[in-house]
């Protein structure tokens, strides 16, 4: 892509609006556009960095035979009412503009969440054991009333979630897709980068039983956690017992962390609610067991531009970086010469089928520099006088301090790498 | 994909709540499930399906430059009210659920269309004549409160929508790039294997310019056009006028039709609400031209559905089936053989890239050959025990009549083309 034509240009000047570090560098650097407090528009570059997310996140559930279908946004009230979730501090409920013969047909709640549809259609195909285990899951936009939406990209009002929903006939073959997705989100988190740490937490109003979380630690994350500088043990501050911390001797820390995903065995609260039922192999008839499983990938995409960053930008992990390649002409004198090596450069990496935004701007060095620096993207090339009477480039990690300068060939090994 | 792990089942039932033919298949398919009125799951064959008419119409519009962004649904008053359209019908308008302090913090009206929103953030980025031209797109769920909803996929409340915003410094090059979107149009929906008619209609509240449609020819249309058996003339019986048919011999004949796509000369209606302005080469501040172009995937879907099927099923064009080949193994005595021998090409057919639903499911020959019809995937490739007796396979189309009995070269030929 060549900056010249990308719809967006990055700014210098800071969002008096926004408080959060993450918000700040993604409307600077031109990923995000603010609509209003916890509602953003993801811009071109935004986008790719969202769908390198999710298709990591989709490889991963779908190893794990996760089926990925859509479910609807509005969500009648009968739906919300059999599981007790109608009137929920959360939930936006909608009318029609103009007052209509019916209104209570125009009235829904936003899916916030979709066990309550998922439950209802899975009556259509689940009937026998022979219908389990089954494991389905969306990547979708979700509306959450928040009073305070906080954070930029943490928190919001409208958010996209990876919400997976599995069925089983025995809480041990539940308990085993619960190991399964636990090892999947950790091979997630690790392609994203994030070092997220298994936490074990409460069950809500759910469950008596313990369930799990990822949490990251950084200082804009709204849990405490406390875990062991030696061994696995992490808990959330809400159950938090010393005295469960045994056969180690590390020292327990604590520190604000980000909820990157959860994991959470619902048993059968909602198959009973919908008469979710299946014949076992004994004939008889028992309420499906039930499991659901979450990761925003919008506040993923926030946590990876709150932990990845300097004071002068973004820092994105290859994995999900919006280019691979941040190509710079730094035209001077010889500007058309400049000009020619970098387009023939360009379209080279691009046959390679190496991602490239290519800084064609007439702009100077200085601000040409400075946006790529707050843009972040990994492998910075420069194309100057001073490369060109050298017959070489000139590449710089954004995350390494130092720069090299290195023939067309010694390039493509780099960033084939 | 093995059909015994396969999430939705098909169904010999009719649904009583459903008169359209295309909402009738695709439910008994397994492709959608029917939340409420016009609300729709899509299943993961559903989902499958629409992610190919998604990526046939993405490539189509790269192609033209359009860049891939995504809005958000939540959209404050104070947006749809600068240019008018706070109090239209299709609207629908959130609260949150408890009375909150601060009422009117939670009252959106969500996204039918996103003029207000993309006018509103290219001002961040559309200053000078050098930023244009400009065009962006997204892919995303629309919400119209309509008052009934029918037709299963052709219209609901909620819907998936292409929606391409272009910004031009002059009529000219807004008239240019209209003809650009109109022939990638053409390409999407010859991809498609829809046959769209370019047909003339009026320009509603914004301009008394003609704009356009691509309409699609079928009884569960909701549009009524006036085309030329010879010639290109088509009009939407709103503006149809015999005089404007000329220079042609060819008759005028009139159907019903269903609206797949529309294009449209936005001129400076939202430009000049939302001060949308940039400096021309003279230095003169002008407002930005716009144009705005729709098509409708899920929409689309359902008009596929109800273009191609027979009486026993759907018959999917190759380039958006769910799989290419249905293969089937028709176990008798020999089960264990068949069996075998059908895994065998299931995994070999994967391997070389083709999608394949494994029906490995322990039901009679009937049962699996009438879901193949209802299913509709292009290629049924049949395993039986007369096949395996000649070392051959049964390969049917589903748009043609005939089987043929071919060996797995043959076979591996005849799915390459």
């Amino acid at each position: 892509m060549k900056q010249s034509q990308l719809f967006s240009k990055s700014s210098k000047k800071l969002s008096e609006a926004e408080a959060s570090k993450n918000a700040q560098f993604l409307i600077r650097g031109g990923f995000i556009d603010k609509s209003s407090a916890g509602v953003y528009t993801l811009l071109p570059m935004g986008l790719r960095v969202l769908e390198k997310i999710n298709a990591i996140i989709r490889e991963e559930i779908n190893a794990i035979g996760g089926q990925e279908l859509l479910m609807p946004t509005l969500i009648q009230k009968k739906y919300w009412e059999k599981a007790g979730r109608w009137d929920v501090d959360v939930i936006f409920k909608t009318s029609s503009s103009i007052t209509k013969e019916d209104k209570q047909d125009f009235e829904y709640g936003l899916g916030w969440t979709h066990e309550e549809v998922i439950t209802a259609i899975a009556t259509r195909f689940i009937n026998s054991y022979k219908d389990l285990p089954k494991s389905v899951y969306q990547i979708q936009t979700k509306f959450r009333a928040e009073a305070r939406p906080q954070g930029g990209l943490l928190r919001g009002r409208e958010f996209s979630m990876k919400d997976l929903y599995s069925f089983h006939e025995s809480k041990k073959d539940l308990n085993e897709y619960y190991e399964k997705v636990i090892d999947a989100y950790h091979k997630i988190f690790k392609r994203l980068s994030l070092k997220a740490l298994l936490t074990e937490t409460g069950g809500g109003a759910f469950t008596t039983e313990r369930t799990h979380e990822f949490q990251v630690l950084n200082p804009a994350g709204e849990d405490t956690v406390f875990y062991c500088s030696k061994c696995n043990f992490c808990q959330n501050q809400e159950i938090y017992d010393p005295k469960e911390h045994k056969n180690c001797n590390g020292q327990i820390e604590s520190a604000r962390a980000i909820e990157v995903g959860n994991v959470f065995r619902l048993g059968t609260k909602f198959s009973e609610a919908y008469s979710l039922n299946f014949l076992n192999k004994q004939g008889e008839r028992k309420p499906v067991i039930m499991g659901s499983y979450g990761i925003g990938p919008t506040r993923v995409l926030g946590t990876i531009a709150e932990v990845f960053n300097d004071e002068y930008g973004l820092i994105w992990p290859d994995a999900v970086a919006p280019f691979n390649v941040h190509l710079i002409g730094l035209t001077g004198k010889n500007s058309e010469k400049i000009e020619k090596a970098a387009e023939s450069l360009y379209e080279k990496l691009i046959s390679l089928g190496i991602e490239v935004l290519y800084d064609n701007r007439d702009l100077s060095a200085g601000e040409k520099l400075n946006d790529a620096d707050l843009i972040g993207i990994p492998n910075r090339v420069v194309i100057s006088e001073k490369t060109l009477s050298k017959n070489k480039l000139e590449i710089k990690k954004r995350n390494e301090k130092g720069s090299k300068l290195v023939d067309e060939k010694e390039l493509l090994a780099m960033l084939k790498k």
